[in-house]
């Protein structure tokens, strides 16, 4: 049993809840920064649906206040991409000088930002392969999946080693990531062609766009754009090991296939009427593509479409 | 004054009914093929309101069954381009020797269809430039513009002289097409990445694109690829005189500056939930240009989003 550490989880919706509950049933102080679910959970506790076993937190340690939380070993930054603005602002309170954060976010350069704000050396990135979702106040529902792949933001495998620690009692099944930029592009690999086609399509689950001639041609174009996009990144930050093109195509199209009517999150959110993590997923994505001048149309046109179809939106 | 003509105008919607109300009013023997509003014009006529003169035929000639009409010297045609399918079986008791068709639809490659039913020497495309919706039944609103761009499909000088006297005493300005397939991509320099781009963006109006850098600048590159398209289909077809591109792309967006927040007819539809024309203006322009092998990746996307947004979708 590895020591206990001290974790504060900055954004408890059903990412930040759910690997929080599975953190303190492994034994660690986790103390959780909730906002919307305070008097819910106050009451209740909080309760979690998992394939891998239901739990109740009783008496979870919530806070409504970052600075009541205080300085902790690890921070998980689980807040929706889209309130990025927030996080400098929230985390600060709970860093002391040897503190940790796991940035469990979807999208492309977060960890850059929280390396500008608290040190590169101290960031990791998760990147949760899951299905969750809330349910009542204070209560999760974990549907399916959960592994998450780690890696240091510098690539430092002591430091990868002390973050894949953390997780050794729990339940969750976590992979380390060598190269924690590679592993980002590998998931937009899947999640620009996927999530933005089901989006831009209407709001479609992944099975229709398996089953359309035209919308599965279009998604394997902007897979190929991720990937070419992708390596000249990788490349660009002087990686060796880049993104093995058909390797890739072939695996997310055969992983979508056993997928059946499933649907990506951002689409979840576009039919939901709520704001989509566009800047994280394809913005950022774009950007690095069209600097390193990458040949990306479909990616161009798909990002402005997006970005329009999420004005005005709320989280 | 010409003399007066027998016309059928088969697809009595907006279109249909202000221009075959127009070409009434200058005189010549016009036959309605109406179908939802046959009843409120019998018992009230046809009522339009229009910038150029309002008018009513109290006693229009209209008919259920185009077998009732007759063989006629003109039939316009006017139905949706979605309704294509319904075209040949409604028009064929309206034709004798020397009747010619005027189609007034939107989109590319109606007039091939047109002409291998009927033969192409009498077949002619009308492109017409406007606003008109449909109020209360038997109602017809005529909001802006309004003139219409006339070509024969053999591109023959007599012929279409013979298309522009039948509209001479009118109200309706018409203008002459030395190519029709020219006009019909000219148009369609504006239509695909207009409509296309406010149907794909969410429903939205023109002005909208225009200040979304984003958008603006993909719906140029659309019109880029609509141009290379068009030219390269003008050139297979032996046509001398092309697209000006740098002319069109700047007489579009200046165009539509002046328009303000325009709905194209094919966001009204899409935001209606109705059927919207995408094989006649997306999905035929895209065919060709992949045939003729011209790299138009925004439109291969573009048109997969579209006929995906257009699913089980009825007229």
């Amino acid at each position: 049993m590895p020591d206990s550490q001290s974790i504060a989880v900055i954004g408890s919706g059903a990412v930040g809840g759910y690997y929080g509950g599975r953190l303190a049933g492994a034994g660690h102080d986790v103390r959780f920064l909730v906002r919307r679910d305070y008097h819910a959970v106050s009451a209740s506790g909080l309760k979690v649906d998992s394939p891998d076993g239901d739990f109740v937190l009783t008496q979870p340690r919530i806070f409504k206040n970052s600075a009541d939380i205080g300085p902790v070993d690890w921070v998980i930054c689980a807040l929706k991409a889209t309130s990025i603005g927030d996080a400098r602002k929230l985390i600060q309170p709970c860093m002391a000088p040897r503190t940790r954060i796991l940035v469990l976010m979807n999208g492309l350069g977060l960890e850059d930002e929280f390396g500008r704000w608290f040190g590169a050396e101290r960031i990791f990135g998760g990147l949760a392969f899951t299905c969750i979702n809330r349910g009542s106040p204070g209560h999760i529902h974990h549907l399916a999946y959960g592994q998450v792949t780690i890696g240091h933001f510098q690539d430092n495998p002591a430091e990868l080693a002390a973050a894949m620690a953390l997780w050794s009692q729990s339940m969750v099944q976590v992979i380390e990531a060598p190269s924690l930029l590679k592993a980002r592009w590998e998931k937009l690999c899947w999640n620009i062609p996927f999530a933005g086609m089901c989006v831009a399509a209407g709001g479609i689950t992944t099975d229709l766009i398996l089953g359309d001639p035209g919308l599965h041609s279009a998604t394997a174009t902007l897979m190929e754009e991720v990937i070419t996009a992708g390596n000249a990144d990788l490349k660009h930050h002087a990686e060796r090991v880049l993104i093995d093109r058909d390797a890739v195509i072939d695996s997310m199209f055969k992983r979508t296939s056993t997928m059946g009517a499933y649907r990506p999150s951002t689409m979840i959110d576009f039919v939901e009427g709520r704001a989509m993590e566009i800047e994280a997923i394809f913005g950022e994505p774009l950007n690095r593509a069209l600097a390193l001048r990458t040949n990306v149309p479909y990616l161009t046109l798909l990002t402005a479409l997006l970005r329009s179809l999420n004005k005005g939106r709320q989280n």
